[in-house]
């Protein structure tokens, strides 16, 4: 076990009209705040009417900025820190999924800055201080409600791009497993691949004596399987949805990363890949976190015969460990396919060849690499992506 | 899924040699601190002397109060809080275990309160302010380093009772499993069977839908499970110490409860055995948890079950649910035996006969119960000590 510190500081506010709450927790912060949130889903769904009735009760003024979109945008982010700058703002209010969260944390730091905001996710500038958020989620997914991560998209060039700090955990978040029974279908498969996506970056790890976190993972993993398919036939499930709400939360609140190196790989080959076509996050992850298996399982088999077997009931062949390890893979394709999640490149709708272009995005023109179990270059990630395409 | 709310805020600092960083860490909060500790062990290990290097190296002044015994004493706690008072101290440093840490709780409490401590604990006084209080863990298995209980026996009368508190959340605990090395094997296995107690405690629930705790709780009995045996024989196993002092940690944190209320009945009972004859409190758990569990399987047979296939790898009797329940139930004892724990109370060395004093005690004579899984009135925790007793 590697040597770690944790402190996750989000207060989880969960249940049944836990969103009622909101007026009261974001008063103990400001009485002045953005409200951020995206198309316009919340209005349809009565949540808007609740949320700014409950900051009405608790004599919180608002301003409003909606209009997120997935793959959040850096120009709707300068909006946002504009407002914030001209209105004495110090609280900000996301209601909406990983893409609001993460254009609300995007704003909290730059409202505190002189430069760009842009410079944080280039690198060029650290992040020191931030304005207070809170969330209430109406997608379980990224898990940005309780995490320290943010990503954003520069339309200018389409690059795609992450911040982490622990100034960004949110003051509190608000789940309520009601405000996702009316989630297209689509939207929740993708959610949950999302979900699985940060579970097993944190799994395929070469950090060796990591046998707590390696079940809890496991565990995590077993119940969103369990789950997706009830939530994808009876919408209104709420024990169900309870159960991939707090599971997508525990996903990524870096808990399940104590003690270990998680690999990220994947996510820095689908950023490029969301960066430029602007596919659902989760989708993409189901196109390459397969191609990304079927490319690195060979530095670890022992990994991938731990994983088919307590995560996918795969039976071990012991003799020919590879063949379970194989096995396993399948089995995540086979899950995508059956949530309706596309498994290539052409079902994702991508059908032309950007692949050396995303490859060469992806570890800056071939000056670094990505992914930490296996560190891969440009001809990795794009063999990577051409495994993507062929399947 | 019950609601919840779950914010723990403690700051973990775990891996080798975590404990030189103490002073850095209690700075930012105090200049002058109450350094308490327990029997002195930490003298002979040189743990002390690092501590002390460091906090001196941050500038922190410090006045000592040793001398915390097991089952932590009210008349000790009344002594800090008299220091903490005349010296303007606003912090506490607990180095040791689950009884420095509780007692340093205790102290952090009673120095803001102008009445008696011991009000907190009787129910009479709400905790409204507590001094910051940080840790440095010597012993796996209370909890208490991150938790927001505290327990305390009053030795005029030998009641031992707890509070619990959000306020009283450690700011920071540093875990170092190198300083379990020297714990002896008595003390290794009551720490184990402690943590546990913790995780059946949070188990036997009536809460429905349940899945990702109840996996994530069945993970972490596994693994403490997996790994006691180990640090018995190899008293320097770092690997094994490290998953079983955060497999510890976790256990208690309030993350694995969310969404669950636990039964807490063994505790209780066990309160009052630790209270009157002073012995380990993992080992008066050992005695009581495998009595408590053979009273009250029947309740809900499947849970037991699902806890013996799970956890105990127990070959479910398909037909026969009872009997894979109380195979289970076996299991336990059995593992407890193995690391050299009593299972009844003549093994614990408790010959006389104050059962019914204890089971009047635990439920204020009869007017309360004990458990929430099943409710325990005075005969019924009569008849499990009698349980115990003959087993």
């Amino acid at each position: 076990m590697d040597n770690f510190t944790f402190h996750n500081t989000t207060k989880i506010i969960f249940g049944k009209g836990s969103e009622n709450r909101v007026g009261k927790e974001v008063s103990k912060y400001s009485k002045k705040i953005l409200l951020h949130y995206g198309g316009g889903t919340i209005k349809k769904t009565g949540l808007y009417d609740r949320v700014v009735s409950s900051l009405k009760k608790s004599g919180v003024d608002y301003i409003e900025l909606g209009g997120v979109n997935p793959n959040p945008k850096l120009s709707l982010v300068r909006d946002g820190i504009k407002i914030c700058k001209e209105n004495d703002i110090n609280f900000i209010l996301a209601v909406g999924g990983g893409s609001v969260i993460d254009s609300s944390k995007a704003i909290s730091i730059g409202a505190l800055y002189n430069g760009d905001v842009w410079d944080f996710y280039l690198g060029k500038a650290r992040i020191k201080d931030s304005l207070p958020i809170g969330t209430i989620l109406t997608i379980p997914a990224a898990g940005s409600e309780s995490s320290t991560g943010s990503v954003i998209t520069n339309e200018d060039g389409a690059y795609k791009r992450a911040v982490n700090s622990e100034l960004i955990y949110p003051k509190f978040s608000i789940l309520n497993p009601e405000l996702a029974f009316t989630l297209p279908k689509y939207q929740v498969a993708s959610g949950s691949a999302d979900i699985l996506a940060h579970l097993m970056e944190r799994y395929f790890t070469n950090s060796q004596h990591v046998e707590l976190m390696d079940r809890i993972i496991e565990s995590t993993m077993k119940t969103v399987i369990n789950n997706v398919s009830t939530v994808l036939s009876q919408a209104d499930n709420y024990d169900s949805w309870a159960e991939i709400m707090w599971s997508g939360t525990v996903a990524h609140n870096n808990l399940l990363n104590t003690g270990r190196v998680g690999d990220w790989g994947s996510h820095d080959i689908e950023h490029e890949l969301s960066g430029i076509y602007d596919v659902a996050h989760g989708a993409g992850l189901a196109v390459i976190f397969p191609a990304w298996m079927k490319y690195v399982y060979k530095h670890d088999i022992n990994r991938f015969v731990q994983f088919a077997v307590r995560v996918w009931n795969v039976e071990n062949s012991f003799n020919v460990p590879e063949k379970t390890a194989i096995e396993g893979i399948k089995k995540v394709e086979d899950f995508f396919k059956l949530i309706g999640l596309p498994t290539n490149l052409k079902e994702l709708g991508i059908t032309d060849d950007r692949l050396e272009e995303m490859a060469s995005k992806a570890t800056n023109s071939d000056s670094s690499t990505v992914g930490n179990f296996v560190k891969l270059g440009k001809e990795d990630v794009y063999s990577i992506l051409k495994l993507a395409q062929e399947k």
